[in-house]
Parts: C-alpha cells; sequence; structure tokens
C-alpha cells in the first residue's frame, strides 16, 4: 500500500477526487497520503499532525506508518497505534466512493483554509457528500445547541438561519436534534447553504432519524462533511473533536439554547480559543434550555444575540486567532482519555497512551490536577470522574 | 428668612430633623440653609452646588440668595430663578412636618453618604417618611424596570427582591407600577427593607395607585425618599434626576425588565457613569419588554444577571466611582432643557438659561452637535427632534 504505483493510486482515487487531481500525479499523490493519514489517526492527532508538518505528508507516510525504527517515544506510540489501522484505508475508500463522497486535502482548491487555525490538530482530510465548493464561502456562521431545545429555542434558530442564509452566509451545525437539526431545516427552506458536520463518517448518517435531513443536505446547495473517513462510528472523542471542527470551519459561533453543560459549551470554547466571533442568544432565566447560553454572557464574554443583525454584525467582528490555546484544551481531553479512573498509571504510560513525550505529559498532568481531573497517587496518575 | 434668628430656625425645623439638631445652633443653621437650597433648586442644579462648595452652604445662602449684586452670568441667572422660589420654602416644611416627613442633609449621621459621588450634582437634602437609617444600608440594591412588565419580569423581581433582602440588602427602587412595585412589595412581604424614590414629593405619593403601597413602606424598616421638597410634583426633569438618584444610593443596579427606549436605561446609565455594578436580566429575544437588558448586555456591558447569586455577587464587585462623567450627562440634558426646537438661541442666551459659563457651554453645545442633539445655524442653536 505505501509503495503503490502513480496507476494504482488513480485507480484507488477514481471518482474520490476531481479529474484534475487524477491526471497530477504529484496532486494524486498528496491526496493519497492524506487519505491514509485520515484512515489511520484519530481527530486532533498531534503527533501525527506535527510528522507531518516536518517532513511532508508523503515522506510522514513512510516515517510512520514504513518498516523503520525510531528512539522517540510518542512517535514509537503513534506508530504502534497508526500501523494497527492501516488495513482499514482501502475500506475506507471503497466505502467512500460507494456513497459518492469526495476526498479535499489541504492544497485542494476546495479545502476550507480556516480549518488550518487548528495547526497540528488541523485535519488531516475532509470526507464530504455534496457541493464541496459550499466548504470555503465567504461567510460561515455556526448555529449550534442542545438536543433537547424548547419550541423558543427553535423559533429563533429558525429566525436566524433564515434571516442570514437569505444575507448569504452559509449556516452550519452538527446535524443532531433540536437546535442544530432546525439550523439546517430552516436553511433548506430558503435554498439556503447548510454544511453538516458529522463525528463519525459520512456514509453513516448520525442520527438515524436524519438520515433523510443529511440526505437533502447533500442533494442541495450544501454539503454532509466529516473528518473521519467513510465507515468510522461516532465516539465521544469524535463528538468533541467534530465539535472543534465546527468552529473551526465558521467565522462566528451562535448557541442558541444549551443547559449548563451542553456540549454546544464545548463548540463555544473552541470558537473562543480560535479567536472566532462567539454569540449567545439569551432566554428566560427560567428556561435551563438557556442556562448554558446566560453562562456564555458571564464567563466567556459572548455578545448576547437578539437578531439576525445582532449575528450579522458578529460575522464582520472576528478577533486575531489564538489556535496554541485551541491545541492546548484538546491535548488535555486526550490525557484524560489516556487515564483510567481505577487503576493508576505512571507518567510515561501515559505519555505513550496519549501520544505525547515524557516532558509535555508531566505539564498536561500538572494542568489537569490543578483543575480537579486527575489526581497522583503513590502507584501513579488517576482521572478524577467529573461531578456531573 | 435669610436672617432667621437661632429661636426661629429651631421652631421651623421642629419635627423634622432630630432633638440633637434642634439643640446644636450650628446644625439647625446648616439643616436650615440646606433645606433652602433644596426648595429654591432643580435636582441636579450644578451652578449651586458649585456656590456651596465654595462658600459653604450657609453663606451660600447670603451670597446665592441676598441682595448683593455679581458679575457672573451663571450666578446671576441662578439668582434670579433661586430667588424666585424664596416664597416656596415656608410651605414646604410646613407639608413636610404635616406628612412626619424629616429633612436630611449632607453631614447628618443619617446622610447616604453614597449619593455624595455626585459631587456639585448631589442633592443638597434628602426628605424621608419611615426609617431614615436604612438610606445608609451596608448593602443596597436598584432593582428596576419597565411599567409595562410581563409576568416572567415580575417573577424574577419577585425572586430577586425576596433572596436578597434575606441575604441583608437593602431594595431600591423607584415606586412606579411594573418592576418597581413588585420589587417594594415582594420585600415588604419578607419584612425586608426597602427604598422607594420619588420624583416628586414624599407627601405626594406617585402613582396614585400606589399611594397605599408607598404608605406600607414609610411605615415598615424602609423609607420613602426624595431630594424635591414637600409639595413639588415631579416632571421630566424630575423622574431622569431621580433615576441618577436611585444609581447614587444602591451599590449596584439591575434592570429587570426594560424596553428599547425604556427610562430604566437611565437609571442603568447613571449607575455605568457612577461606577456602580450594572447587571440586567435576559429574557426572551421575542420580548420587547427584555429588548432594553439585551441592549444593556450588549452595548452597557451590564452583566447577565439570572439568579440571586448573581445579583449578590453583583453587590460585591463595583468598580471605583466616576462621578465627573455622571455630570457631564446631566449637563447635556440641561443644555438640551435650554434649547428650543424651533428659536435659535445665541450661546450665550443658552448658557444664561441652562446656568453654564459660555466657554463651558460652546464645549456641551459641540458635543451634542456630535451627538447630532443639537443643530448650529446662522441665527444661533436649536433642538433636534430625537427620532423616538
Amino acid at each position: 500500500m505505501l509503495t503503490a504505483s502513480s496507476r494504482e493510486v488513480r485507480a484507488k482515487l477514481t471518482g474520490l477526487v476531481t479529474p484534475e487531481v487524477l491526471d497530477d500525479d504529484g496532486a494524486a499523490a498528496r491526496h493519497y497520503a492524506h487519505a491514509i493519514w485520515s484512515c489511520v489517526t484519530e481527530p486532533g492527532d498531534g503527533v501525527a499532525g506535527a510528522l507531518i508538518a516536518e517532513c511532508g505528508v508523503i515522506a510522514a507516510v513512510e516515517a510512520g506508518l514504513g518498516s523503520g525504527g525510531t528512539t522517540n517515544a510518542a512517535l514509537e506510540a503513534g506508530r504502534r497505534r497508526w500501523q494497527a489501522r492501516l488495513s482499514s484505508v482501502e475500506d475506507a475508500l471503497d466505502r467512500a466512493r460507494h456513497v459518492g463522497a469526495r476526498l479535499l486535502v489541504p492544497g485542494n482548491p476546495d479545502w476550507p483554509v480556516r480549518v488550518d487555525d487548528l495547526g497540528v490538530h488541523a485535519p488531516r482530510a475532509l470526507w464530504a457528500r455534496g457541493n464541496v465548493a459550499s466548504l470555503a464561502g465567504d461567510s460561515a456562521l455556526a448555529l449550534v445547541g442542545a438536543r433537547a431545545a424548547t419550541g423558543y429555542g427553535e423559533h429563533v434558530t429558525g429566525e436566524l438561519a433564515t434571516h442570514l442564509s437569505r444575507r448569504g452566509a452559509t449556516i452550519v451545525s452538527g446535524g443532531a436534534y433540536g437546535i442544530d437539526g432546525m439550523a439546517h431545516r430552516a436553511t433548506l427552506a430558503v435554498d439556503g447553504v447548510t454544511v453538516a458536520v458529522l463525528a463519525g463518517g459520512v456514509d453513516r448518517p448520525y442520527p438515524a432519524g436524519h438520515a433523510d435531513l443529511l440526505g437533502r443536505i447533500a442533494r442541495g446547495p450544501g454539503v454532509v462533511v466529516a473528518e473521519v473517513p467513510c465507515g468510522t462510528p461516532p465516539t465521544k472523542w469524535r463528538f468533541l473533536q467534530r465539535n472543534r471542527l465546527i468552529a473551526a470551519l465558521s467565522d462566528a459561533t451562535v448557541v442558541v439554547e444549551a443547559g449548563w453543560r451542553s456540549g454546544s459549551l464545548n463548540t463555544a470554547g473552541h470558537a473562543a480559543a480560535l479567536g472566532r466571533a462567539l454569540g449567545a442568544v439569551p432566554g428566560p432565566v427560567t428556561s435551563a434550555a438557556s442556562a448554558g447560553c446566560h453562562r456564555l454572557l458571564r464567563e466567556y464574554d459572548a455578545r448576547c444575540v437578539t437578531s439576525a443583525d445582532d449575528a450579522s454584525e458578529l460575522l464582520g467582528a472576528q478577533s486575531p486567532a489564538e489556535p496554541v490555546t485551541s491545541g492546548r484544551t484538546d491535548d488535555r481531553t486526550r490525557v484524560l482519555d489516556a487515564l483510567s479512573v481505577r487503576s493508576p498509571r505512571e507518567p510515561d504510560d501515559v505519555a505513550r497512551r496519549a501520544g505525547f513525550g515524557i516532558d509535555e505529559i508531566r505539564g498536561l498532568l500538572a494542568i489537569l490536577e490543578l483543575d480537579g481531573r486527575a489526581r497522583r497517587g503513590p502507584e501513579g496518575w488517576r482521572r478524577v470522574t467529573s461531578p456531573s
């Protein structure tokens, strides 16, 4: 697989890329290498990102997936987890071809350069069903919020999506029930452009009850997109990473309704960390579905969004990007994933599991300890269960 | 009147001040002088304030109200308007005595020193019915809002007033229908301390439909207070000045519901200008009664208040006072009052009417022109009618 000829690469990419890419051996090789990396890594894998940034994506395939050895612990751990997934590449490409998905990689004319602000945590590739050009629209607004939305939240979402898409903005959301679904539907209703960002592969509509809605999005002027390859089921980590992608694909993010611990606050945090404009729609203080929005107004300095004009204003007011912070936030989640609540683990074990160097892991563990999310004991580190 | 003997002063003040004041000739003379100034000036009269700051209140009576002349145009205009009201003093004192009102002046132990932050625009005196000591409580929260409140606004006001008064805060409001009335009533219901600040004299319950409520406040542990003397009807100017007094009497101001151009935003502006903490309660973006609150969140950087805890936090977080700005805002309103929409006026005429020096008035007119609220023409200055 790693030593495929130009002809073999062309065969593998047929149907997934434009004829221009197929006709250019260099471009085809880059697309194929990115596709491999997309299949063997989890979203946000900074070790792979750093390796690719250092070697270039094609040489990184040999360095990270070939038979050579390395003395770098993080890279060695990476090689082990990446190689274990090499066999899935063929199947992912077949599935993508089967559902008519397109493969986009950095440098492709349709690649949404906004996501490059994620640095080494940027996606290796995007898999898209529909009008891929809509990903790189001039003005993209993320409208996100609770699955358990109220009639009020759905009404406001409908108003914002309708008016903003009529003003030419692309409406980005996560395809979920509640606010997300209403954002997509209201945009479709006025023939607007909407982007649904999935946590699993674009061949697996999620939630299943939105299969029809996602199909309509893919057939309309918008697109259904994911960074994980076809065949990948959504997981908690992938939902969190999908949230960072919604924020990165958008110029501004507005949370319409969100409970006190809603996943939408995670999207909002990513938007703020990326220096993207962040807004929250207020609601009755007596409504639990607005508690997260009020929290964003109080604690995250989100702008109070009450109308389409307010949302438009937000699209025109982005602050400078700070991708470093975003990466750091992702790193902590990865370290938490590498910790166990029950079994204490030594720092070098955690570093290997999370894919970080030993010095890096010590710093991250110290931060998590300060946050009360990890605890050091005589036998090693454990994860602290969250109070939620 | 200006040359009353100690015995005459004591007779005039009997029933209006404490025995301690009556027994101290100096204190009695100061109280009487302040009462005179309170009767002859409009709230916020900075010329009188400056004169009193310069001469002391007793000498200022002779300088501002005696028969001597002056070459200062603003002072001369002041003398004319003040002297025209000298005859009202006797009646105001009689009315105050008749309703059992107390006279408070700066330096009196019960004087609420918070209002001194208003500088030369601070009240000359306060007239109070009820427990005057409640004006100088440790922690005072203004809860204000629309007369046309919704059930939601009244519910939230009731919750905030109940919990904050139980935590020992004094609840300050304006005695109006809607949010104000609910703030007072909810506080009375838990035997809390509430202060009603009126735009007219405390002998004239306003609105008339709240005569009973204001009576209950005066008989309870709180107080009904005004800076204008008894017998004075409320006017638009006095409502605006009353709003500045609500802000100045409180450590923090929370607007619960307010339309887009509500008078409560004026109170909020004063609170912000005085460096007092400012909060706004969000509501549905579909409710016109919350539009002013959302405006405060967006444009005035008000804190989003969703609970009694949020309001308590606000009481603990005041920023340094900036009384200069407040004075300047009042000054502009006074200049606008001195301008006519139809008849152009020369700057010296405006200066005389508004009670400012000619240099001061040129600066203020220039600011109003920039704001689009005054226009310069070949024959002089006119007021621009507001778009509302």
